[in-house]
């Protein structure tokens, strides 16, 4: 590593630490983070001639010669079956932004670890350093053969929706933005639960969105399907609707189908009243905006890692269910209770997508987990609840079954 | 998997077994295939709400933003110093040719495990569906970030050589061409021997290559500069040399470096009165060949599977020692015995390429692991002696060094 910027920032910042190096060297993070998270092994022997005979040449020539022939054997005698790229252009890191491909790469290989341990999935950091549109599509396109699904991740939008939609018009295997759809499949369970909970259906419930980015608009679509009674969502310059002028393409479409109560005015004026308040952005909500909501509301306050607003302070203003993306508050909004899951079960059935059919059957197996556990401060699984995965596996998989993308 | 494919077979070949299903399940290289050779694994424990609080948000946010403001830093917090990405475009895989990147897949793994074994270098097959030469730069270079190197693997000739120059000129990570290189450096190494063990000097020998693809381009380079006495190389055409109108760019270049004796003719004829036969195409050496060269010939047959000319034929023939492509004679030519310790060796000095330099640094240290055991039937290390990646690995290390292209 340079020495120069250590001993750069030794000399700017003398307050902190002896060094930015002493800091790195006491903060459990860095240390976990040595050397990097993921490895790529072997899964078969390699100890005699014999074995590389059959493993490497001359033995493998057979294998390719059959797959070139019928080129879906790839998924019985390679990884395809079970690995999916996990892709990003660092665009749209955490809260972070903008960081590049490179400083992507630690979120990537956190994510490759999660679906292994969570799905039984290999899968493979895949940083890419471009960030046009059309070469986005064409590089990862460029790429897919090996992989059996592209997990696309922290890329900015609008741009990560016309990625998806061109790269999953493009290729046979699942392609999912788990920034949009991830979060929506839990959000939407939580909602269910919370609903649930506070005797309600979700044809009651009246939400107001916080932040039009990826996940905004992804769980807000996603609740719209799910037969939400009405929603309204509003970006940094308040609430969007048909009459302004300043919509991009995503927004302006979203308007139409959304907003039927017509809010125009401020987010906190289109809070006042409402039942459910979820926040996806960077923001802050006052406490005296979860006081105007109605009775028994619901708040989910997602921003990482501060949320909009403390789970207490939500509480004390008449919030019945507060959820967060925070491990250490009930109620975890964490993408994956969703992504291991889509993946396993989509891949399982060999889908060519993952449909809407399929988003919403992982949504309502999530929910279901939680049964009689059902509570204020549970409406959602832990993270480490080993029942998540498969069933929501299973339930993609019929779901791609039903709807005829399966393969299997 | 397609049954049509498989009833197809059934019809067309009545005395195979009866069914190409069938005779997968009992070739044990079909087996051993099953489900993949490679996954992708956690290195770091993931069993606590601590454990992901560091491996992934919030605490991975505090990697990213280290990477972001001090790229170097990648190379100790993220898996980049030890991982190469594989890279293919399936278009001269093995013997089989043009048969595309998703049928390449098997040996991309097999290459990763291999890199794993004998290097302890994390390996990601990366199979591009895409020949352009301008695109398959342009892509490989995007993909690049989070890499510590490139292995260039099974890419046709001449685009290979464009496609590595051009991409080592772009990145500041090692990019090494392994059908060029990895043959051309334990080649070299069994060459040296050899000379040594028939009491001649390198200068002493004058070669006659067979075959002018990738392989044999490189190998040829690499003994020229080693300093040899001369040497000639065939293409399907007869010899190369500058007369012929009909030469690519590189044949050209490489006609103008070699052939001092001006052979024109046959290959068999510039084979007559030769010490050092080199086989790197897949056509036939006639035995009267053989015995045509001068006493104490060296013969390497390295068509795959089947040698130009059978070892025992090449004995009965006068040849002194005799190498091939095969485990189950005697001086395996095998490119495991270099591209670990290579790779292991550059990214251990944090090289920003391999230089001419390394490489024979590489090729000198395999040769010298023979030591005493040097006899006829031992000019090249097994591939599965322990001493040689390391071996490499440090040569190429300090040659780096010495070089001047090392970051560490």
């Amino acid at each position: 590593m340079s020495t120069t910027h250590t001993d750069g920032a030794r000399t700017t910042a003398p307050s902190a630490p002896t060094s930015t190096q002493d800091a790195r060297d006491l903060d459990p993070a860095f240390l976990l983070h040595l050397g990097g998270k993921v490895e790529v092994v072997s899964s078969v022997p390699l100890e005699t001639r014999e074995d590389l005979s059959l493993a490497y040449t001359p033995g493998v020539a057979r294998i390719c010669s059959a797959i070139a022939e019928e080129p879906d054997l790839a998924y019985d005698y390679t990884w395809k079956s079970h690995t999916v790229a996990v892709v990003t252009d660092g665009t749209a890191v955490l809260g972070l932004g903008d960081i590049g491909p490179l400083a992507a790469l630690p979120v990537m290989e956190g994510k490759a670890l999660l679906f292994k341990q969570f799905g039984g999935i290999d899968a493979v950091p895949i940083c890419l350093d471009v960030t046009d549109v059309d070469e986005l599509v064409e590089t990862i396109a460029r790429l897919a053969p090996a992989f059996g699904g592209i997990n696309l991740e922290d890329i900015s939008a609008p741009r990560c929706f016309e990625v998806e939609r061109r790269l999953q018009d493009r290729l046979d295997i699942p392609v999912f933005h788990d920034d949009q759809h991830g979060t929506a499949i839990v959000v939407l369970a939580a909602l269910r639960n919370a609903a649930l909970l506070t005797g309600r259906t979700l044809a009651d419930l009246r939400v107001v969105v916080s932040g039009a980015g990826a996940a905004g608009i992804a769980v807000s679509k996603m609740i719209l399907e799910a037969g939400i009674g009405d929603l309204a969502i509003a970006d940094s310059k308040g609430m969007v609707h048909l009459d302004r002028t300043d919509l991009n393409d995503q927004k302006r479409t979203f308007a139409e189908i959304s907003n039927r109560a017509g809010h125009r005015g401020t987010f906190a004026e289109a809070v006042r009243g409402s039942d459910v308040l979820l926040g996806l952005s960077s923001g802050t909500i006052a406490p005296e905006t979860v006081a105007s909501m109605a009775p028994n509301s619901i708040v989910f306050a997602m921003a990482n890692p501060d949320p909009e607003v403390h789970p207490d302070v939500a509480h004390a203003n008449g919030a019945r269910v507060v959820a967060t993306g925070r491990s250490d508050f009930p109620n975890q909004i964490n993408n994956v209770l969703a992504f291991p899951g889509v993946f396993k079960g989509a891949m399982a059935a060999r889908a060519t997508r993952v449909t809407e059919g399929m988003k919403l059957a992982a949504s309502e197996a999530l929910a279901a987990v939680v049964g009689a556990d059902l509570a204020p401060d549970c409406v959602i699984p832990s993270v480490f609840d080993p029942r998540v995965a498969p069933a929501v596996a299973d339930a993609v998989a019929a779901a791609a079954r039903a709807e005829g993308v399966a393969r299997l």
